[in-house]
């Protein structure tokens, strides 16, 4: 590995053991001149790992002591909060029903528009770069390939690829442990499928993504929904007090910019989490469908602090490339073999040219080149998003800036109900995304996604003034 | 409707009225001469209709008498053979636990082609063809559709194409009832997930399609195996027995060209079918991925007798085009509102180039171009591989030739178990397809399904004879 990786490995060797309890909450950590010794590091090495795991919150520097493990994340930073939106009921697992409104805004593809029916001009080169690569594998692509199956692991070509990005960021992520799928959602489904069976309890984020919640439904699982916010993401205490309650057999998350709430979790939080893991003995479903969306920097994946194999990483290109080609991918920890089963049955195989193509585009540095320009564009689309919903709904409104996705999630008074404006907003062609389908309960009824995945046009503009107008009636 | 197509609509209204029991078995038919009269038809017109009826063995002509419903498909017909072949053994719905060989002949891509290795040379100037249409269709395929999914029913172009091609074989299907899928086992998937429950009993061919058996295994629904035959497929005598002791919820069925035994069901077969499954209310999960395949005609599907919207018709381009398009379809019938919220959560949408430029290849006529040098190819093929396999085998083989699909259902001596032999052959790069996959009893353990897809290269030739040495073993 190369020398600029290696307070990356020491880095990794320092978290893995908090997460594993090798060192607890309060331990002295070695000191930096034993890692020199026993590591056969440079001092400037060990002290930059030391350094970015202090920045996370990992661990605390006692001058003239050395470095201690910090205490996990404090029980009265989130917690109270969180028991107030709940109004003391207590939180139990219950059977998921969810709405038909959801099925309407995503048959209408339009979770991510205001304005559906626009479907705006042509905006960015590399989706047009994008269609010539995956034009020219089709040109290269053998005719007697069309009498075979893909293998149903999917293109090795696209999958090095895939890999390679993780590797940069310093998740060791190997292409024979990835699974290409149809997309983020097709994953989520095979991940569930491979560790649950029905009637399984299964933890997700409150308010979550309302995909997971239908895959529950259908699943027959129990959701236990544990209360995130847009500072934390799901609340690790909270998480913990129901696992000593609940037998939690898999918790699905988004770490990186979560939707609705668009949080990232701090570092504390994700190792108090995959401690819990650990522990209780659940699968983490991760849901990094976000991860390369965001503006500053590209936060790694809760993967990264895989040690016994139980985090499965689903994500695809939808959010970040292009909805279209319909491909995605997991990797399936200890679930890997009974993943691919599962893919083989219910759709057997991924197309061989998609796949080729997206490869090549990666390979060739666009789809770099082109993250790069969207998330410029997207940071530009929050303001303007955020600037013209304080303009509209003035001091009624309320929502955190996310530092990466494509939405904003919105509090309106609590005498809004979001969710019955739905038929009417969608009479003016506006489609809306109520806080209601983020939850099995009424907590966020006054609340919407709004998205800034579009510029903010003038027809846009004033689709949000109408429905401003028709929340007020 | 045009004038041509008149008899067709006499021949579906009399078929109905014969399925839904207005007429029984030995009943008189409304005269020539009054249905010239009530119908405003001409006299060649009702009399074509009735002689096709009548080829189709579901209604006799009486010499100076008229037309009767002829019985049901005799007893003595098919049910003694079958009996004998279960040894006496009483049917039973069973869990199913499927092999882990399937997985691995499915994973590589390797059921039909016993050197799947050799990936041979570029066969058909169509593939190119087909190449070409979906290249068009990226090319014109707008930067802005990557911002959005495609509705869950999949592209409106291409069901056209699709329903069109049913229309002309006299079917009335209209775009609107398709739903575009990953193919044809993700059809079944949807299908079976949309009608049945855990612990449901599902009737199926034996033996039949070793996916299906595996999608039982998964969706935790027990199986009663009915048998089949090459001549009769499912032998709907004995399925009408076990109808009255189980509750049966679904049916999967191949009419067209059966997979392993190559069987298209006989016209009255199809009837007293579809009569019990409207008297006995089953779901009807026809699998019609074959059907383009016939050498000589392309018979009607099933769903043609459905008149209580209880049939969904499951197939896909993979075995007539290319494996690699990952498009099929499913005409849902009632159940096709569950079928798109199905498709929704596990996969969401499919491709919309790709489904644009299937659809220019299909109005083009491309597709019927291919099909026709494809039949003929495949009917070469089959004659040479079934030569092949008696020079090899000798006495020891038998087999019905087909008339249509990819592939020989090949029984030999009762000593010989081909599923042990399926490590030897793959020793030696050979890959098999036992009878045991097509079952979950042992009936069928002296059987190999042996495909003609591929050209007989020397080879391939070779690898028969080597096949036939590992089997004497």
């Amino acid at each position: 590995m190369a020398e600029s990786y290696r307070y990356q490995q020491l880095e990794s060797w320092l978290r893995e053991g908090i997460v594993q309890r090798r060192w607890r909450a309060g331990d002295k950590l070695p000191s930096v001149r034993e890692l020199c010794s026993t590591k056969q590091l440079s001092k400037a090495t060990v002290q930059h790992a030391y350094q970015r795991l202090e920045a996370q919150g990992l661990i605390k520097a006692v001058p003239k002591s050395g470095y201690f493990v910090a205490a996990s994340p404090s029980k009265r930073d989130s917690a109270p909060l969180h028991r107030k939106a709940l109004n003391g009921q207590a939180l139990r697992p219950v059977p998921v029903n969810t709405s038909a409104v959801v099925d309407d805004i995503m048959r209408r593809g339009a979770a991510f528009d205001l304005l559906p029916d626009l479907q705006g001009p042509d905006a960015d080169s590399g989706l047009l770069a994008l269609n010539r690569a995956v034009g020219r594998a089709l040109r290269q692509h053998r005719q007697a390939a069309h009498h075979y199956y893909d293998a149903p692991e999917g293109n090795e070509l696209l999958r090095e690829q895939l890999a390679l990005r993780y590797q940069r960021l310093g998740v060791a992520i190997s292409s024979a442990d990835l699974l290409v799928t149809q997309g983020c959602q097709h994953g989520l489904f095979l991940a569930l499928m491979a560790c649950c069976e029905p009637g399984d309890v299964v933890a997700v984020e409150s308010p979550g993504f309302y995909g997971s919640l239908q895959l529950l439904s259908q699943l027959k699982l129990q959701v236990l929904e544990i209360p995130a916010d847009p500072a934390n993401g799901i609340d690790v205490n909270i998480l913990e007090e129901q696992l000593a309650r609940w037998p939690v057999k898999a918790c699905v998350v988004t770490p990186n910019f979560a939707t609705p709430t668009g949080a990232v979790m701090p570092a504390a939080s994700r190792v108090a989490l995959v401690e819990l893991a650990n522990r209780y003995d659940f699968a983490l479903i991760e849901d990094d469908i976000y991860g390369d969306l965001g503006f500053r920097e590209r936060p790694e994946p809760l993967k990264a602090l895989d040690t016994q194999e139980r985090i499965m990483l689903c994500s695809s290109l939808s959010k970040s490339l292009s909805r279209d080609l319909r491909l995605g991918w997991v990797e399936g920890a200890r679930w890997r073999e009974r993943i691919a089963h599962l893919k083989l049955i219910t759709v057997l195989a991924s197309s061989q040219y998609t796949q080729q193509g997206v490869a090549d585009f990666i390979r060739e540095g666009e789809y770099e080149r082109f993250l790069r320009r969207q998330r410029l564009q997207l940071l530009t689309q929050r303001d303007q998003w955020a600037q013209a919903i304080s303009e509209v709904w003035q001091d009624d409104v309320s929502y955190t800036l996310p530092e990466g996705g494509m939405a904003l999630w919105v509090s309106l008074p609590e005498s809004v109900d979001t969710l019955t404006a739905y038929n009417r907003a969608l009479a003016e062609g506006i489609v809306i995304t109520p806080g209601a389908l983020f939850s099995t309960t009424t907590r966020f009824n006054n609340y919407l996604r709004i998205s800034f995945a579009q510029p903010l046009s003038t027809k846009r503009h004033y689709a949000l003034a109408s429905l401003a107008a028709i929340l007020r009636d």
